[in-house]
């Protein structure tokens, strides 16, 4: 669990911020395992020092098989990767616990998943407490949105930002708020839940109680809603999935349907422009960055979000508001940055309970930051 | 401007939270002045170190006389205050500052005022300059709705509570965001800004570049034209404002055209609870404290919203999320917070500025907090 800074005099760095941490991240002297859990995945590996993902290995989530069952796989994939460790790396010495980043809301500090969207049966769910049990290293848990915007921070393009927001566009839209360089997890931690932000006051009813969220038009299972529909009304619309659909939107005019295809990453652009105004307004944010699946198709929405995104908020145009990309899947497969975010409340945690007093180690020269030239809006 | 906690180590409680400086608000050895600068008045008086006004003044903004003549006149009301401080009190021993609460985004890092909607012609306007030339006392400057909920934190309803967002329903609607003890300011002093969150995608454009914001429907100015709306529909409609809807609303079934007056609310309380809903799910906020001119109406609009912020919101309906109305104006014919809250930027930093360690001062048993009684919804 993601330690908050009240100082108990154990560590000389209890009280640090993120921020402050993330910027000795040349101090960290071990590996970690990060584990995202995904509605159709769970995806895990070796994360070394220096956030690079060592042999990422990828399950099936099975969520319909029941909680207990996806929490064994969980532990599961940890025990794989136990077996493989990478080249010189010993688990029992260098291992430094395994972090887990995982989708819904959580009570933070009784390690809960109060309720997930696409996880029906997770109510209330002890998850930290059954995979503490389950495994013999130092398990930390956060919210997929918290646990990839900390990798962001650590590693990632968000390096030099201390207010940030983080959104992560895959089977739902998770997200995080990065303010005063750490995590706001809220009062009980349920804090960044920005994919169920209303855009549409009077659209489509959802599971959790709300109508027209931003989840129902930017995220995997929004539009496989959408296009579901489009197949109804448009016979022969040969897509499955977000993926397919952006292949017909990169035929351009040249696909028949190519105006239906537009529409729908308009709309999507449009919900999301909505919804960052409205963050934008109520944080004043330095940054938004984006991760998840989705991110993919940036070129058939970003531009449209921006715009309204601009339109809708005068705080976005008089603050400079950067609007960028993940750069954590720069050296993998992987789209998500969820497992390097797993990984990194290992590291957060490490960092903290160094002997060493990193804030006057902060008092050195500033280490060299991430170029703005990473930092530009689509990067 | 209001300090943010960067140790110089010139005095020891530089870096404690305005939650910790506030609960040693007994410690407060002196008077402030409080402004509260708004679209139709300015307010002022005498503040004591136990957050009660003496002699308030009232004056009108006269906004279209340019902003130069308002900010003598913000000046001039506090020259009238210096003329009849309360009984005992020397303004020049006994007066520890003067502290404004201003409409709009601020720059606080180089305390402009970037731009106001009610106030057309302040755009980058240096107004803590200009008024430290005209006034030999120490000067506070912070948007309305971050000073209003300093002092709900310091003498207010918000006194046991450290993540909560304030909303001030006057001519338009300000705000603030309380987190983590602190007001969060964002990246450059523009957080905030939930009057300007869209509720109506579709709704009628504004001057800030948006359209269907929640202050067309919640806020004065709002409802004015509303109103007018109203007259042109219904001839013999008898109301101008805000406080005659109000009035024909308590008339009930009694009055011919009540069901169009109780749409009027219900739209209103639609569209807070929206943006309620938005807010919550991104912030997971302890509470939400409401004060302005529009809580008058409570009865008329607030069912509606607590309605569709629960609907709306799985975070509020986890987190026990309160509801509140400020009681800072319990001993004043006063409605807005805003004097009180000018009052708190001058007691806070006197607070932070106190030669004595506060932190050690924080160990020793908790003062009384509000009891949970006055902290239920609508209370």
């Amino acid at each position: 669990m993601a330690t908050q800074g009240k100082n108990s005099g154990k560590y000389p760095n209890e009280r640090l911020s993120i921020s402050e941490l993330a910027s000795n991240f040349n101090e960290i002297t071990g590996w970690a395992i990060g584990i995202d859990l995904g509605a159709q995945s769970i995806r895990g590996a070796w994360v070394s020092p220096k956030g690079q993902l060592y042999d990422p290995i990828k399950w099936e989530t099975k969520v319909d098989e029941g909680k207990e069952k996806v929490l064994n796989r969980m532990a599961g994939l940890v025990e794989e990767l136990l077996k493989a460790p990478p080249p010189g790396v010993d688990p029992s010495t260098d291992l430094l616990g395994v972090g887990f980043a995982v989708p819904g809301i959580l009570h933070l500090k009784k390690g809960l998943v109060v309720q997930s969207p696409h996880f029906p049966d997770w109510k209330r769910f002890a998850v930290h407490e059954k995979l503490k049990k389950k495994l013999k290293y130092p398990v930390f848990i956060d919210n997929d949105g918290n646990a990839s915007a900390i990798g962001e921070k650590l590693f990632g393009v968000c390096k030099p930002y201390d207010h940030f927001v983080y959104l992560t566009l895959g089977t739902g839209i998770g997200g995080a708020v990065f303010l005063n360089g750490d995590i706001y997890h809220g009062s009980l931690g349920m804090a960044g839940e920005m994919g169920h932000i209303t855009v549409d006051p009077q659209g489509l009813p959802e599971a959790t109680g709300n109508r027209g969220s931003v989840e129902l038009f930017a995220s995997a299972s929004g539009l496989e809603r959408v296009i579901n529909d489009l197949k109804e009304k448009i016979p022969g619309f040969n897509a499955d999935n977000a993926e397919d659909l952006f292949e017909l939107y990169k035929r351009g005019n040249k696909y028949e349907h190519f105006e239906a295809v537009e529409k729908v990453f308009n709309d999507m652009g449009e919900a999301l422009g909505i919804m960052l105004a409205n963050v934008v307004n109520t944080l004043d944010p330095q940054a938004i960055c984006f991760s998840g699946g989705l991110i993919n198709a940036w070129k058939a929405f970003s531009r449209k979000m921006i715009q309204i995104t601009m339109e809708r908020s005068y705080v976005a145009r008089h603050n400079k508001l950067r609007i960028l990309c993940t750069t954590l899947c720069k050296n993998s497969n992987f789209i998500e940055a969820g497992v390097v975010g797993g990984a990194s409340l290992v590291f957060i945690d490490h960092l903290r309970k160094l002997p060493v007093d990193l804030s006057e180690k902060n008092n050195a020269p500033k280490l060299k930051m991430v170029p703005p030239a990473t930092a530009k809006v689509g990067a």
